[in-house]
């Protein structure tokens, strides 16, 4: 694994992250993945930002809530498609999805979140900024489709303090 | 000028917005640009989004906020520095920014917006989501850092409806 600019690979990751993402945390000694598919990159507050979304229904909402850290891991190929698939259908509530789906973690090199191991690039991010969908402000068909059921995302802007390409 | 994918200069993109970009608008027959340094660009709700930033104070704030739709044209290299620090101090409130720098602006494609004629890269875009940053939620450094004047900003999610290259 070798560390990179975070922007290096900005065109590969966006096209990973429409395909599937691993987003990891760690809290109170657990670890946990989930599957997400939009976010962005961007530079804010004179730092490389990553911005990942998390709705309240998810396991992973509180542990990243209260742990203030992530790391994001994207296949850039196929290799994970069944795995991206588990994890993004099952919780972490019920189950422990890394040992469900035989895959290795790493340990990350600044944060506590792991790495999923074999993915081709890897964000370590600190949350700096964290704020939930305002209810109604999205253009209307967009909040019809994707929060009918009012369970909103919290955007989470972390920044980057490592990027790592395997 | 030709139509290009979303992400296909996403590295260049990112680089050249940290050196200076310009984010363009009209509203009421009258065109305006400032300079931006942070945005990001990303794929949410189904669609690439590009974030732009923009204080209350600003004379685009308001500009932006009812015309709903904005371009950004970022230069890769050095060759607008001079315009970028003269849009970046100055107000349209005050003067008509393009004349006083000899910037010519071309029609964009599919918003009414300007581009600025000779960057390398546009995005037209049009606003499905917006959000005031909210006080004392940001980590207290930057806080204290870019917020101590209260002049927030407010985020712009802006759909990418069109991508060009030079």
């Amino acid at each position: 694994m070798q560390e990179i600019k975070y922007n290096q690979y900005s065109k590969e990751a966006l096209e990973g992250l429409t395909r599937g993402a691993f987003l990891n945390v760690s809290h109170e000694g657990q670890d946990n993945t989930m599957t997400i598919g939009w976010g962005s990159l961007g530079y804010i507050w004179k730092k490389p930002i990553i911005m990942v979304m998390v709705r309240y229904s998810r396991h992973t909402y509180q542990m990243l809530d209260e742990a203030g850290e992530f790391t994001v891991s994207i296949p850039f190929g196929d290799e994970f498609k069944k795995e991206l698939v588990f994890c993004g259908s099952q919780s972490g509530r019920d189950m422990n999805k890394f040992e469900n789906c035989n895959i290795t973690t790493v340990r990350a090199h600044s944060v506590n979140a792991p790495l999923i191991d074999g993915c081709d690039l890897h964000y370590e991010c600190k949350v700096v900024y964290k704020q939930a969908m305002e209810p109604g402000i999205l253009c209307g068909d967009l909040d019809d489709k994707f929060y009918k059921n009012k369970d909103f995302h919290v955007l989470y802007y972390g920044e980057i303090v490592g990027t790592y390409a395997k």
